[in-house]
């Protein structure tokens, strides 16, 4: 029988777990489930005989030292900061190991240890960054093995509210970390490479320099560039590409309407608000307004963003709340955590409400003399507020790797991430079966048009 | 005979140096300069018989004990990170130290060891900070004492070419560290109070959130909010005052152009522009528009900024030669970087010219029934390119708080900063023998029109 260890049991583990446990019987598992709270563990499990719910602290020692040895392999569900510790027990008892977020520089430097112990620190195999990586290098290793020229490439993802739940007029509900969602593009500016040429947008005009797209018969969605396009041309082995291009999905129009948060800095963490606790919203957006007392707020604000008083956005804005008289009530909240707590009064996905994960890559490429363009899209629906899309993309593709490598399918050592075929054709061949799937269309490409 | 230690003998050192020189025959001092160049300090003290200078190294140990020890005075005229290790010496063996920085949270550590060592740690004793504050608590105690209540106070400085050199259409020289000149008011929103209300400004919105000030006869200036006005009214002892600004002063037209710059995102300072080796100005700027190709940069440039192409801003950019085919040749260059590299071939004081330091405090009060406003302006032109008029600025309070101390006439002990009657009315009064002196106008106070 093999040891399991799943070490946090939020909402992204939801499916990992039913995943893990539905096959424990099959694979002769043993799934050990650590979290801070045990109740939490406990839920996620029932009472299946192959599971043991447990309260798990990664900052014990003495306890992360124990269960990680007597583990055949250990997935961490922590947040990103804490899978350090992590990994370095694993490293030091030859444990393999996985998660579904971003190499650290931390993690990067157990990649030697990691490969002299015969052990993989498999990363980024959840849905962004994970499927995004496979599905992309599938198909960017095809068109190399057909002999096709890859010249542009563009991959955009996004969380939103499933279209039948999609009720308010911002088209958008938290699906997934709040504050994330609020913090999004900020620090250095976004970087990406157009037709050969870099391009850098500021935090600040990032929510103005959208495109706009459209996914299968769902019709048109928006995207703004994500923080650090450049970095995958090296990963990928593009670096001859011209366009290198990855963004986020929203629905037409929030962007700009959210762009009215940055630009009057409701967006900031980085300082107290002084009346966070007193101060009505009314109050709070009038503080990042001229001080003139002959005119209403809204028309101040319209007039600081440079809008007509009756635009959408200004409509948008009124929509949530951030005009009333209501009052905050939090203590020594910064700018943008007041702003969350608004929007989660606004934003909230209701009980019979299902979410959605979409994801669409672009291809440009020269195929037998000729220019190709390939579109690559996903949709996946949330089955309910526990099997949620998120859940499900990224909890899957984390379990089917786990299952590969406790069955020796995975070859590979040290730091890694999903790039190899070798790993991402058995996890997106199985990923099909839970309605995780991509559908491509080629069609002849024709530069866009010039105005003159 | 009374030793002063002197570190750091750049530019800000020249007028203090002068200052300890020309009075160490009558106060019977020997001054001793270190800096990490020989050449600098020996240049600064020529062969002044009461003057020694070497090289200096703030990092070796035990030079730096060695000096400190056995001086009576050390003076700091090192970058303000480096102070910290200074103090401590200083502190460890008891002796007074000055410095024309402001105090960091490093330095307020050391307040109960240097008042049990019986000694002064004076900063915030140079021009902004300093002068600044002497001058504005001179007023501030008097309106008081008189039984005057101070409603509004609000205070600017700026560092400006003098108007017989002001020959460039930007109005605007560098005559001090040209980094702070281009990441001037990054990082968390400006702070400040306006008729009892808070009020936030974030980086990208503060070039556009500017008031016109006049200062004597030299005509209008226009002034954008610093970093954090709020703590001043602690400080100051204002904590019921209405409003509490303090600002920079710059000449018209400066903050609306150089908000071009910081919209475009040319002031990031945060990561590496790839190209800055190869690249022109030209392509520099063309990387933070959009993509297309059918329209001239400045055109993108101009319809980014929602300006017209033909406006006095796009006129101002264009002087820069930010738009121009000449190659950047930097090594791995941020972008603020690059742009500084720009402006110093064009902001440059010319041999011959002069600077300015222009100061204005404003205090609205009620006296006997009556709302009154008095203004407070302080204008000093440098001599030459050694005695700048910020070098006079920063120098001479730092010297003459030197020459009290050495004669026992600040009873203060601890880390201080010069808000007391005791140590500002003698510096200001002799402080008037060097052309640094404030001319005030009261006038009755009628509160802005408020146009309906």
């Amino acid at each position: 029988m093999k040891n399991i260890l799943v070490i946090g049991a939020g909402l992204s583990a939801s499916s990992l777990i039913r995943y893990l446990l539905e096959n424990s019987e099959e694979q002769n598992w043993k799934v050990n489930i650590g979290d801070i709270s045990e109740e939490l563990a406990k839920a996620k499990v029932g009472n299946h005989p192959n599971a043991y719910a447990f309260m798990f602290d990664v900052n014990n020692e003495e306890q992360r030292t124990e269960w990680i040895k007597k583990s055949d392999i250990v997935v961490s569900m922590l947040p990103a900061s804490m899978h350090f510790e992590v990994a370095k027990t694993c490293v030091e008892y030859g444990i393999n190991m996985v998660t579904a977020s971003y190499v650290s520089k931390e993690i990067l430097t157990l990649n030697d240890e990691a490969e002299k112990k015969d052990i993989l620190l498999l990363n980024e195999i959840g849905v962004d960054p994970g499927i995004d990586h496979m599905s992309a290098m599938q198909v960017i290793d095809r068109l190399k093995e057909e002999g096709s020229k890859l010249k542009q490439f563009e991959s955009n993802t996004g969380g939103l509210v499933a279209p039948k739940y999609d009720n308010n007029p911002w088209n958008y509900k938290f699906t997934w970390n709040p504050r994330n969602v609020v913090l999004a593009g900020q620090g250095s500016a976004s970087q990406f490479l157009h037709n050969g040429r870099y391009k850098y947008i500021p935090y600040h005009k990032l929510f103005e320099r959208t495109e706009r797209i459209k996914i299968l018969d769902l019709g048109e969605f928006e995207v703004y560039p994500n923080r650090d396009s450049l970095k995958y041309m090296k990963i990928y082995n593009l670096e001859n590409i011209e366009t290198m291009f990855r963004g986020t999905i929203r629905r037409v129009g929030y962007s700009r309407a959210w762009n009215a948060f940055v630009q009057l800095g409701l967006t900031d963490d980085t300082y107290v608000y002084k009346e966070s606790m007193n101060h009505t919203y009314h109050q709070f957006i009038n503080s990042f307004t001229k001080y003139e007392t002959t005119k209403p707020v809204e028309e101040k604000v319209a007039e600081y963003l440079k809008i007509d008083p009756e635009s959408h956005v200004m409509y948008l804005l009124r929509w949530t709340g951030i005009f009333d008289d209501k009052v905050i009530g939090l203590e020594s909240a910064t700018p943008a955590q007041i702003l969350q707590h608004l929007l989660e009064q606004k934003w909230t996905m209701e009980d019979d409400d299902k979410d959605m994960i979409v994801m669409q890559h672009q291809f440009v490429y020269e195929k037998e003399g000729k220019m190709k363009k390939l579109t690559s899209s996903m949709v996946v629906y949330g089955e309910d507020q526990t099997h949620t899309a998120m859940s499900i993309t990224v909890g899957t593709p984390v379990a089917i790797a786990v299952k590969m490598i406790l069955n020796g399918n995975i070859k590979s050592k040290g730091v890694k991430i999903p790039i190899d075929k070798d790993i991402y054709t058995p996890i997106l061949t199985e990923l099909e079966n839970y309605n995780v799937q991509f559908i491509e269309n080629e069609v002849d490409y024709e530069a866009p048009k010039e105005f003159i």
